[in-house]
């Protein structure tokens, strides 16, 4: 029985050498050297190449070395197996430091008093309101989510959330499904968004999407902040909407193309803020515990945590 | 009986106009037009001339129009009526806003990532430390360092304080006086100043504290907030920090000279943020009510609210 490692572009035999101490006994193989594929149990993978986990009669479980399963289902001949996902509080506290430290930039329009410094420019805003005063809109209310709401309301922020299925979570007001889209949008002065990318949620960064944002708010129009996935976001949308003046600001961590291309208008537009798909990242070491500690569920024969639905996408 | 409004460099007749709605019967009047002196009562300064208070003989109360009242004590002819000052849940609820959000500017790099973006260079920060592992150390915790101290808390930061006295708050590492600043300095990766200004806290912020600040933390260096008052820091000696390494970054919202002279070198120092003192204001709305309610507290014969002690000079 082994555990087979499917990554692209990250150091694999590092990813080995965690496994190796964490699961002794257990034989760590690596997608591209030969190994034999009866005996593979588990997957971890990372972006493995579409098709690349064909032909695998044992296998038990898929982990995803993240927290999004995306590029998963991506792959067309994905084996049926249970596929669990990261949940790891460290990340989501990461999420939470990303997400609360730009609503707080917006808030405090810290950019403009970047441009004034570098201007020597000594000049405060009268109007500036208190968090209080905007309107923040978390489209995702699953773990990042919900932990993104709370601190955003301890920093005082009037918070709401948007998902799939109707919540009910200690008075944070909350809307879902399509039906609720349309009142959410239209009191969301800074929309987060923390989906999971999947065929439903493709694409819903679009042009409709963005003009249905609150545009009384107190700093002067909406702002998006999306730290979920780059195929949430239509960017010549998003580009159109800021020079319209539909939406005045946003913040990208994740891109249609990953890394952005050196060509993108993104890179060099004064309304934007790019960060290299860097909001949550979790200690390789943590990761492999989780998985090392799921595997070690499953050989108790235990159930598997953290399962995503292949219907839902996540 | 009237209350005068003794400023300078603030809007008077705003001034004015507000406390008359909130105080109709009572005659304001403004420094520098005719006012009998007698008739004087209260007091609502911000930066008044020094001297400019004396022959006031039925002076009841002082209120300073902030937070601090450092201004007031610098005055050697100031009378020797109580002195209450501005204790605001949405002043501190701002300066809360100000110091997390340049917490977490340091902690995730922003400034790097802004510069990486000009560049439109994609690269993350593999060893990114999660706010667990960064120690922030806050001077002072009054009203505004509790509140400060609780927020970073709840993101996650390893938070300590520092005051004068002994505190046992909920938990949070506390250290006192003289005794306690060498172990606090000593595990402060980024040192937040909430002290108001005193003949204690003059210069605190000087060579020999910077020299004691950790230097072993996992952002590589001490960072500096001050939030407080100018004249606890020494630029000089924070700008020598900066070019020796030991200090990595420093944030100032509050400077020796206000505004911060165009020709000073912290405008343009590649590791200075600097905001135009602007860290928490508050709606003048809002301070002028607690201020009518002050008075009018003094009117029922209610003991006057958030008193300094001029021996302390806070
Ligand atoms: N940028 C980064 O560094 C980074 C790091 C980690 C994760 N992420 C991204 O963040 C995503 C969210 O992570 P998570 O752990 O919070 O996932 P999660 O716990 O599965 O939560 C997903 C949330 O999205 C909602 N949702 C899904 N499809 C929806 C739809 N069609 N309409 C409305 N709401 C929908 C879900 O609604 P229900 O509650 O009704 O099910 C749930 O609230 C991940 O999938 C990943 O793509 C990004
Ligand atoms: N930048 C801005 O926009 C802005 C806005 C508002 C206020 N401020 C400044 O913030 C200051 C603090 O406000 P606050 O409302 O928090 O004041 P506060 O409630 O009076 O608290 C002051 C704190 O400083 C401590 N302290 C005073 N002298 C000390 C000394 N010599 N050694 C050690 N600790 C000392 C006090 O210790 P104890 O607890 O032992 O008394 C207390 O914890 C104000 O005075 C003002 O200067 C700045």
């Amino acid at each position: 029985m082994s555990l087979l490692l499917a990554m692209t572009s990250w150091h694999v035999e590092d990813w080995r050498a965690r496994f190796q101490a964490l699961l002794p006994e257990m034989p760590i193989v690596v997608l591209g050297e030969p190994f034999d594929r009866r005996a593979v149990h588990y997957v971890a993978s990372w972006k493995h190449p579409a098709g690349s986990l064909t032909g695998l009669p044992n296998l038990a479980a898929i982990f995803s070395l993240g927290a999004g399963v995306d590029f998963l289902f991506a792959d067309d001949k994905l084996p049926a197996a249970p596929i669990a996902r990261v949940v790891d509080p460290d990340l989501t506290a990461r999420m939470s430091e990303y997400v609360v430290l730009h609503c707080l930039m917006y808030l405090r329009q810290q950019h403009r008093y970047d441009r004034q410094q570098a201007q020597a420019l000594w000049e405060d805003d009268r109007s500036q309101p208190a968090a209080g005063a905007i309107r923040v809109g978390i489209m995702g209310l699953g773990e990042l989510g919900q932990d993104a709401a709370r601190k955003l309301r301890v920093m005082g922020f009037d918070v709401a959330g948007w998902s799939r299925s109707p919540k009910a979570l200690d008075g944070l007001p909350s809307f879902s499904g399509e039906d609720g889209m349309k009142a959410f949008l239209a009191r969301t002065d800074i929309l987060v968004s923390l989906l999971p990318l999947t065929p439903e949620t493709r694409g819903l960064i679009n042009s409709e999407l963005l003009s249905g944002l609150a545009r009384d708010g107190r700093l002067g129009g909406p702002f998006l902040i999306n730290a979920g996935r780059g195929g949430l976001q239509v960017e010549a949308d998003i580009l159109a909407a800021l020079d319209a003046g539909t939406l005045k600001g946003a913040t990208l961590d994740v891109f249609e193309t990953e890394p952005l291309p050196s060509d993108s208008p993104l890179w060099l537009h004064p309304a934007v803020t790019v960060t290299p798909h860097n909001a949550a990242m979790s200690e390789p070491e943590a990761i492999a515990g989780l998985i090392a500690a799921q595997v070690r569920r499953l050989e108790a024969g235990e159930p598997l945590q953290n399962v995503v639905d292949p219907a839902r996408g996540y």
